[in-house]
């Protein structure tokens, strides 16, 4: 069956997710960006941002990992925009510009219906509004075979984790202390929840740990 | 002027400094022992045991930098033994046998006071009732210009960051999850106490960040 994977979702040692204060200007939140200093110098970022060049080797080697077989990604609400409430029309389209770097379709988890999105280059944003379990199972049927992607927020994956639906996730601990922010860990007592670590690697930039859900 | 230094301190990816329940069987509290993996099989824990053999490199060198130059410890009453309360007696005489690994004072945090215990090979522990800061102070007078090396636990470590006393620490990342334990940065702003990442280190077992306090 496929699965359903987080991937390439970094963390400080102190265990922040995201910085404090998410807007518009500040998507992944104040001093979040430090999160993803491993990922942008890579090839596969770089790529998929329209750019040539970019590092190769383990960090990238992961990045690129993570987005094969994938035939569905599901995001929460605020990782598709930074609005919050009633959509008040259709002209927010994604951070991501015309074509965004998905291509497949996307299930967007938010309290507010609204009309699928089709954008360039096989991205469809489809916006669920009957809950996570209910997002999961329309992931499964459109990704067919292939894995489902998970691509956060914080919130979203605590959600998922706490239902122990996640089958591996993959975080890019970053040598960095954030001190406030969206704490991925507080609470979560994940070996309760049947994960462990199954593998992990020291990239460049960040250190590799990939944990999977025990076989019940 | 000498530093006040955390070396070698491991916690899990979540955030853990030593696993719940700590007691007589389970000096680092159950499941806390894979904290202290990457620091078993070093030459230099194994030499500090009287072992011969251990494995040299990267872990192995971080290790023995962290016991370079220290003229005085600081504990917490945990890290010398589990007897919580009055001492009963003076029968307890620490984790280590005769000759304990330290070869220095080593200042011991607790409510009740014990006259001073001079152990073989230099080391004597010397118990200190009148607050972390006298200790401080303490360790200070019998390093000289050599460092001073707090060892821990979590909660002793916690009282110095708050107070902004250390100077310098180092955290062993190790690629784990504990789930429930001691919290190292639970409530802690680590930037907004004055410290920032300075260096790190991938090491075999363990990835090794060096924080820092900034200059005031």
């Amino acid at each position: 069956m496929s699965k359903l994977r987080v991937s390439s979702f970094a963390v400080s040692i102190d265990g922040y997710g995201a910085g404090p204060s998410q807007d518009l200007d500040n998507p992944l939140g104040v001093g979040g960006v430090a999160l993803m200093e491993w990922l942008f110098p890579t090839r596969t970022w770089q790529h998929m941002h329209g750019n040539a060049g970019g590092e190769m080797g383990m960090d990238d080697d992961i990045a690129a990992q993570g987005l094969a077989g994938i035939g569905a990604w599901i995001l929460g609400r605020n990782m598709f925009g930074p609005i919050r409430g009633p959509w008040p029309d259709e002209s927010w389209r994604g951070w991501w510009g015309e074509e965004p770097p998905y291509h497949t379709p996307v299930f967007v988890l938010t309290h507010h219906s609204r009309p699928p999105l089709r954008m360039a280059g096989g991205t469809e944003f489809r916006f669920v509004t009957d809950g996570f379990q209910a997002a999961l199972q329309q992931a499964r049927d459109a990704a067919g075979e292939r894995d489902i992607r998970l691509g956060g927020g914080v919130s979203t994956i605590r959600q998922y984790l706490r239902a122990g639906l996640i089958d591996e996730l993959h975080l890019a601990v970053r040598p960095v202390v954030l001190g406030r922010g969206e704490a991925l860990f507080a609470g979560l007592d994940l070996p309760a929840l049947g994960y462990e670590t199954a593998r992990y690697v020291q990239g460049v930039r960040a250190t590799h740990v990939f944990l999977r859900k025990r076989a019940p």
